[in-house]
């Protein structure tokens, strides 16, 4: 996987200015201790507690370290360094090193995707990222999506199984991304971001329950786990923080993403989307939230169209079409010979065919045409012609026509007018890699000032990062848990509705895209108000 | 063992006044859900989780419980019996069972000994005690005193041999204990007393510091350890609760007999005396505590004397003289034919050998006697005269010369004259079994009126099941372990000056002695003062 693409984007005035101060999941401490004497005959293990306890009270000392601090304190000279961990409760020394190691402190951020699985190493001292590392989720083997990895744990053995094939994937990342840095039992604590089912298989829970009436998963906020409880291979008894989700359909993932994005703290309304292989979407400001999701397809992923592929190299990422001759420029990634079509690449086309009047406001080829040429056939890899056609589109459609409609309902049930809508947050792929003026031109982001577009990257693993050093976003993120309202799409008849009537370029009101409107009435050279 | 040996004497104005609620260290709470529905689909651990936050917050829920709720629900129709833990942090969910189990709470109190092993089997409802099984240290195999245990932890693996010999002590008492009742795993909370290097044996903790200058354990008071953690065969989490020692020389056992005594909430002063392998002196009021400890030799455990042995079938132990024949009257324990002398019986042998003036005040034969039978071969199971002689009341006299050389020094430096004593707690067999008139008549308890002379029994064992069902005795016994000075004897030279002018019967002073000097004078028919 690409450097650019695992690089999640750091909203410098969320992080810096609530994090006054760092306060993560296990924290190292230096302790000078004075040796026993007749005047000052304290035992070993009730002194390094005393200390401890004057900066956190109280700790909780396991049994295994107890036998190793006399002989650490008489071998370090008296002066050693105590780890220790979050339990939920209150606070556990978890570690005790000879010297003072306060300076070497890691952390885990994780973000565990259906698809993709990406591990950061957080320098806990300051929060940086130290390095990263991504792959594949190893359970795809057994399910590309979430539907099919319910049913494989339904199967005999298959909790066990697709938490095992998580598990090696995370283990595998985390030993990469130490690499000669560290070793993986200096990491002292993990946060995660994911979505419902993700959670249930890495703790190994049934997510039979997630796709069955009424929808409950087992749990929404686990707590915190110790590292050699669930398998992880990092310090046994570093502290595992999932971000809390809400119910079967809205994860941690997502609940995370508005935690990055801020909007809880806004006065204005803010709208976060994301769309990966599910769609989530959350409306509100610093008084109220709301949430649907849905299966959304792997519309953004490339799986959807003829030549639809992942972003990797050979895909056509970018294009623009010539007016007058409907001549194609575009670029891939890699600049590889062209294989197919990425989102990013689809998005531009769909707006360039729209913008050139090639289809219309309805996304059908105008003048009888069938499908559309994007790279002839000598210039590609399979020496076949790449081309977009009807049913690509389409289905393209539905995943954007699902995204109006449930952003429109969404609206309607607070009463909330579009226009006012102050701030578009896009999360995730969606967010990060479509091209901005080609999505609002299509209607898949709202036509907002583009300075009130702020795309997130990989929120989920960025809110992982922040939960990870600071209590107060753990504690940020449970507020947004509790307070968000889910609404249920497939419950409400009005949303078919809506589904029906919104497949429109760029939606069904186009007042609600001026600069779309500006920019096809400059094509057709008249207002289209006349139409 | 017999059973009247074993059962604790419980104050009952101690225990009942101050335990108006139960707060064991372990609890059940009946939980009524509510079915996930369309209407409240909440996640059956977060639901599971919210209504035990009502009572005890915050909660942990291990993963290995969280994957048990879903099912367990189902199948008990949503009425659950939780089981929650003390950490020492906080409360931890460690069981759930279907229905109503909330009358079923089982709790262990432990008295570990040098010699002796006591488990009482305590209904955590009410605080009563179910059972109760004793045996002898399984460490015994490797030495009778603690010295030669810490020699023995000191060989390769002697730890690990000492730490396993004890926890089969325990394992195999609890099966016995449980017998038919309940099972082990039932047991959900354990207390122990113990002296500190029992407790260092148990944790499986070094302790070679607690007798090599400066005299310092590793650990005075270890917090809550789950069972699992240490091997000891109840629920795996359970919480093992350790009453806090002050040092190498003072256990939580005696710590334990200060909290069960009650003298550290009383106005006037006590004296609280434990005589076993080793003896421990405290003394104080509500507002001050002092002590001191030193090996006291098995004096009272049948060691020291020719004849002397355990309270076991065969052992004499009440004796009357005749004062005009010399004739002896003796009871034996289950009348069995007479083996040796117990401690109570050398007591009594040594106040009416006193009192019918075959031996002097100095504690010498009178008229150059050199032995004195008190039972005749005939009588006896060896075919053997069963004597007293010269040694023998001078071995005696070391134990008994210590005890009031220490009182006296502990009185000297807290500036009490010996007239402020108000209360005499005597506890463990020195307590429970002595001859209260014949003990006071050689001095080795107090001349105070009789219904201030109070006898604790197996306070260590008492205590161990007051910490077990109650939070605030648990910080009354932290309070008080944080309140004690220990004063050193062995560094004290007018100890030494003491002990040697202070083996007089019943004491130096004979006035302190009134009782006993109105009895030497209605034998002599004068006044003593006269002399």
């Amino acid at each position: 996987m690409s450097n650019q693409q695992d690089t999640p984007v750091i909203l410098a005035d969320q992080v810096q200015t609530t994090l006054t101060y760092l306060e993560p999941l296990s924290r190292k401490a230096f302790l000078a201790l004075v040796p026993p004497s007749s005047l000052n005959n304290r035992a070993d293990v009730d002194q390094v507690r005393q200390q401890l306890e004057n900066m956190f009270n109280p700790v909780r000392i396991p049994l295994a370290l107890m036998s190793k601090i006399p002989d650490l304190c008489r071998s370090s000279e008296w002066q050693i360094t105590a780890t220790l961990a979050e339990t939920g409760l209150g606070w556990e020394l978890i570690e005790i090193e000879p010297g003072n190691r306060t300076q070497e402190q890691f952390g885990l951020a994780v973000d565990i995707g259906t698809t993709t699985v990406v591990v950061y190493l957080i320098n806990l001292c300051n929060g940086d990222i130290l390095g990263h590392a991504a792959d594949y989720n190893g359970q795809i083997s057994l399910g590309e999506d979430i539907l099919s990895r319910i049913r494989q744990a339904a199967e005999p053995g298959g909790i066990k199984r697709l938490q095992t094939l998580i598990l090696d994937t995370l283990n595998r990342l985390i030993r990469s991304v130490c690499s000669s840095l560290i070793k993986p039992s200096q990491i002292t604590a993990a946060a995660i971001g994911a979505n419902t089912t993700m959670i249930h298989l890495l703790l190994g829970l049934d997510p039979a329950s997630i796709c069955r009436a009424p929808y409950t998963p087992i749990v929404n906020n686990p707590g915190l786990i110790p590292a050699g409880e669930l398998g992880l291979e990092i310090h046994p008894l570093a502290p595992i923080y999932c971000l809390p989700s809400i119910g079967s359909y809205l994860g941690g993932d997502v609940i995370g993403g508005v935690l990055v994005s801020g909007m809880h703290k806004k006065s204005d309304v803010s709208l976060f989307v994301d769309i990966g292989t599910n769609g989530e979407i959350v409306m509100g400001n610093e008084e109220w939230l709301v949430a649907c999701a849905g299966a959304a397809g792997p519309a953004l992923e490339g799986g959807v169209t003829t030549f639809g592929m992942r972003a990797e190299p050979g895909a056509v990422d970018h294009v623009v079409i010539d007016g007058e001759s409907g001549g194609v420029r575009y670029t891939t990634i890699g600049d590889k010979p062209a294989r197919g079509i990425c989102g990013s690449g689809l998005v531009d086309i769909l707006a360039e065919l729209f913008l050139k009047g090639i289809i219309d406001r309805t996304a059908h080829f105008t003048e009888g045409r069938e499908e559309f040429v994007i790279v002839p056939a000598g210039e590609t890899a399979m020496g076949k012609d790449i081309v977009v056609n009807q049913i690509d589109i389409n289905n393209f459609m539905a995943t954007k026509g699902a995204v109006n409609s449930a952003t429109d309902l969404l609206l309607e049930n607070v009463g909330c007018p579009w226009q006012d809508i102050g701030n578009f947050y896009a999360a995730g792929a969606f967010g990060q890699y479509l091209p901005v003026e080609s999505a609002v031109t299509i209607g898949l982001y709202p036509d907002l000032p583009r300075t009130s577009i702020i795309r997130l990257g990989n929120s989920s693993g960025e809110a992982a990062r922040q939960v990870l050093i600071s209590r107060t976003k753990r504690k940020e993120a449970e507020a947004i848990a509790s307070k968000v309202t889910y609404f249920e799409l497939n419950a409400n008849s009005s949303f078919m509705e809506k589904f029906v009537s919104s497949k429109f370029l760029p939606h069904t009101e186009l007042d609600r895209y001026p600069s779309v409107k500006k920019k096809l009435e400059s094509r057709l050279n008249f207002s289209m108000d006349a139409l």
